[in-house]
């Protein structure tokens, strides 16, 4: 017999989000679940580690009978934590999210969500990300539910590069309107970054980060493509930073 | 005749540490610098923002009349700010560093260092970070700083694309036994990370992270190989994160 597959699930918008608790639903049907996840909101830390603090792990009962820690610190720290002191072995899933907003595109640089399935693949897991194109607390999760399974399905079907990533985004529609899953790169596209600058009551600047997405990718088959025309989209995603096109045309420096 | 550069600089371990100072001394060679530094120290937040508080940005003259500002945000944080409310245009480098310890191989994930530069790549500006294999606070940053400077002439003498950065590191020795510059790729290494777990005056349990690095890398041509043989390493870095191999080999996959 098959021994049983073991999940670490995590997320950024921490053990409260209602994301995550639709993400250990999906879980649940592949094997045996445990959460490492934040006991705060974590979004936008991206890959941040905690290293001028120690952490702690509180455990949680609010995820109705399944093994549940709220970790002090990032979501990266929560898959650190997760293998090397409660399970004290390397998972055969880390799953991520489902994530309140899209992780798309350069996001994925910022997202804690996304920065916790890459921690996984550093560690040689197969791991997902998953997210929803919806910041609403109270946003519905069952079609991410449906198109997740299919997705961790087909990867358990046709294994990839555990040092690769899987980065899954579904669009704000219901799973009738949405029109499949398609494979995709990554796009190329911006913040236009703008900060709202305010007075505080001593009379002193501060601002808040605001920002306009601009989307410069001219390429057909990107995951913002994708999303637009109404498909999830999957996007593998490695660790490896390197532009091998940039290394070749560096031959030519007199260093 | 040309118009003067204009360089951001900043770092993740603080306007207070000696490796911004020494960086603000190579990037003055090459035009007029701003600095827009975390006023306290930033390593391992990789690429977070700061979403759920305000930033607040407080000029210092620390820099003995070079314009210079304290943020209370990440290395990221800086860069937008630098960019957005600071010089209100993009600069035409950023510099990133000189960072008290090694930012090769995966560490680049983590790296604030690091994320500051990938930050500046993504505005399209070309951007470096420059990393010293020393953790000292009193480290001897001349060795990095004579070769930071040749790194610096020869990228303006062979512009790359906008959208690469580069991930320069340098060995701890000296000028004299620096063997020369290597130009590399990102290592395959990871941290084996340990915490060490501790009780509180209440028994409670904490954590610290520590850890350590496995490099699983064959390949003759990486950073830590470089370093290691005694050269500064150059990683040409950019931000898709896309493995455009497992998205051939994902093809096959039947969604």
């Amino acid at each position: 017999m098959e021994k049983e597959r073991l999940i670490l699930v995590t997320n950024d918008d921490s053990v409260n989000a209602n994301g995550i608790h639709a993400l250990v639903e999906v879980a649940q049907q592949f094997g045996r679940v445990v959460v490492v996840a934040p006991d705060k909101p974590q979004s936008g830390m991206g890959h941040a580690i905690t290293i001028n603090h120690p952490l702690r792990l509180t455990a949680t009962s609010i995820f109705n009978g399944v093994e549940a820690y709220a970790c002090s610190g990032t979501p990266v720290d929560c898959v650190k934590l997760g293998i090397y002191e409660v399970l004290h072995r390397k998972p055969d899933f880390v799953f991520s999210g489902i994530n309140h907003g899209e992780n798309s595109s350069t996001n994925v640089l910022y997202s804690g969500t996304m920065s916790a399935a890459i921690e996984g693949a550093m560690e040689g897991i197969p791991s997902i990300g998953f997210s929803l194109a919806d910041f609403d607390a109270h946003a519905d999760f069952s079609a991410s539910q449906y198109f997740g399974a299919k997705i961790v399905q087909a990867l358990i079907d046709a294994p990839i590069s555990k040092s690769v990533c899987l980065n899954v985004n579904v669009p704000k529609l219901s799973q009738k309107e949405i029109k499949g899953i398609q494979v995709c790169k990554q796009a190329h596209a911006y913040w236009a970054d703008r900060f709202e600058r305010r007075k505080d009551q001593f009379g002193r600047d501060y601002f808040w980060l605001t920002g306009e997405f601009a989307d410069v990718d001219q390429r057909p088959d990107t995951d913002l493509q994708a999303l637009k025309n109404g498909y999830v989209s999957v996007v593998p995603t490695h660790f490896d930073l390197t532009s091998y096109e940039t290394l070749q045309e560096m031959n030519n420096w007199n260093l």
